[in-house]
């Protein structure tokens, strides 16, 4: 028996290094939530919401607020019956990142009351994943050192951001290829882009002889317009990130036919979402990769074990957890190589 | 550790209460191969392949001989890594019954490793589901009388066979409606009839006064413009099961928006392709419904677990277990009331 007893949402802030600058917005911290889920048992099974307003239209303070009607919908379920908590939960879609980290929490608790770590109840895919790590905006010289110290740390999948300033970002995606050759790219514009601006910046990089193996999210998210012809006038994989939140986007961006990669972050659509997502993206034969917010080393977890589990991704972009100054580590993972996670 | 060190194949063979006739075929016996999955820790998982050749090609003959190339392809391989044994048998599609019995055998093994049920690892969402029982196609005499026999057991979701006659369809369909008011029914041509014929039957039994919930695969399994022509012109939703056997089957089902509901089949899809469809039904708003072959006891156990896990059937036509002579119940669940089948 693993009867939910008690849920509980606890507030908690983490530093960045250094301040992240993407398109439209900079961040000097992570607020997240940290949900835990207290069975009959005794067992404790662990989330983290790591809200965005940006994507998700969340407010940390609006999310806390939920927590007694959460523990109201919740209590006295067995997590063993993990998809209806999943059905109740997914009612909470405006609040994503919430519904992420209680969907969470609810697997962790069943993978604790039973001894089987949470990527093997979602299939063992595989033990071992790669992970990028991302240059922010930045002047010229903070990208390309960045990138170089990036590199010489021995990652080998950069994520480059770039939309604010189409001129710049070309120029700093020639400087930083010429200190990081032989990494992969995946560049991302969150929007940023005109798509017309957005082939030109596919067409002068391409030019140079970089490759970029995912152009992700050129346009704004409303845009699936733009995205369609954006991949159909780039020669790079165009994906979408803001513009797949739910399983309902995806299907639109198949039918639409827009994009050839899927960015899941779990924060966007929780496990119910996101399981949802890889099967309809490998059924369509879209390439798909993961992401993250702004997740401590407890929410990378739950996107760690995702992508172990069901192996579905070409590219794991998990370097929140790197980027945050933490106390304690708390992932049941491991991060064995700089750019290698594993179980 | 599950790891894989024999897997067996066992020729069964089952004889029908009585002939089993729908359009285009009448069966008196079901040949099934039992499969088994021996791990080194000694446990044991079951499966069983119910080969169709009208609907998927199928040679029982040919199945069996591939026992050492399954051997060959699994064996050394986790069970707790269980999407990466559903990978490899995926590319058994052209042996989708054998497919299906070697991955439930793979999660029927991790279950007992892990004394979890496997409705369990797949979410546990109900606990219980109601079958219907078939009427097979015959004279009109026993047609009626074997609706009566089956409402009077107690099944208030009754499975009729047509497409062979329109007309005498149409007045058996009148009749059967006489013996069982207060049932619902699944009517299924399995591809006899012609688009229009299709639309004549419909529309007859709608002047009728009488309801059907899911009037299934009226038209040929590749005349997709067939099927969206019936379901656009008839006042009963439309369910494809020949036209749905992979998840690329149902995209495409998806797209051309040709019908209201799928026919899963374990059978046809195996439980990876299943699972994919599952969720891309939900994301699409489609409708569904869990079928079968000639399944056993052992067969139809692969089905329960997998609609009480996943929860996403409306009706479950889990009857083929009903209809055969079975020395030894094999189901990991029980039949409580004729009509019920629980965990």
């Amino acid at each position: 028996m693993g009867k939910i007893k008690l849920i509980k949402f606890k507030l908690t802030t983490f530093k960045y290094e250094k301040p992240f600058h993407i398109t439209g917005s900079i961040s000097s911290q992570s607020n997240n939530i940290e949900v835990s889920i207290e069975l009959d048992s005794g067992v404790v099974g662990y989330g983290e919401a790591s809200p965005s307003f940006r994507v998700n239209g969340e407010k940390v303070e609006a999310l806390l607020s939920l927590e007694p009607i959460i523990n109201e919908a919740l209590k006295g379920l067995d997590v063993q019956n993990y998809r209806q908590i999943f059905d109740i939960t997914d009612k909470f879609f405006a609040s994503p990142s919430i519904k992420a980290a209680v969907q969470y929490a609810t697997l962790d608790a069943f993978s604790e009351e039973i001894g089987v770590p949470v990527y093997k109840i979602l299939g063992g895919s595989k033990n071992k994943i790669e992970t990028d790590k991302t240059v922010s905006i930045g002047s010229l010289e903070e990208r390309v050192l960045d990138a170089k110290n990036i590199f010489e740390e021995g990652f080998r999948i950069i994520k480059i951001k770039v939309g604010e300033n189409l001129k710049e970002d070309i120029e700093a995606m020639e400087k930083i290829y010429e200190v990081s050759k032989g990494a992969k790219y995946i560049v991302d514009a969150n929007m940023g882009y005109t798509p017309k601006q957005a082939i030109k910046f596919a067409k002068e990089i391409y030019k140079k002889g970089i490759d970029i193996h995912v152009f992700e999210q050129p346009v704004p998210m409303h845009d699936i317009e733009g995205l369609k012809f954006v991949r159909f006038n780039s020669p790079f994989p165009v994906g979408a990130d803001e513009s797949a939140k739910t399983k309902y986007d995806v299907l639109r961006l198949i039918k639409e036919e827009a994009v050839d990669y899927i960015n899941i972050k779990l924060m966007k659509s929780g496990i119910s979402d996101a399981l949802a997502i890889v099967e309809m993206a490998k059924a369509a034969n879209l390439h798909l990769m993961i992401g993250c917010m702004g997740e401590s080393s407890l929410g990378i977890n739950q996107s760690v074990h995702f992508a172990l589990g069901t192996g579905a991704f070409d590219f794991h972009d998990l370097d929140s957890a790197l980027m945050l100054k933490e106390d304690k580590f708390r992932g049941k993972y491991k991060t064995e190589i700089p750019y290698h996670i594993a179980i």
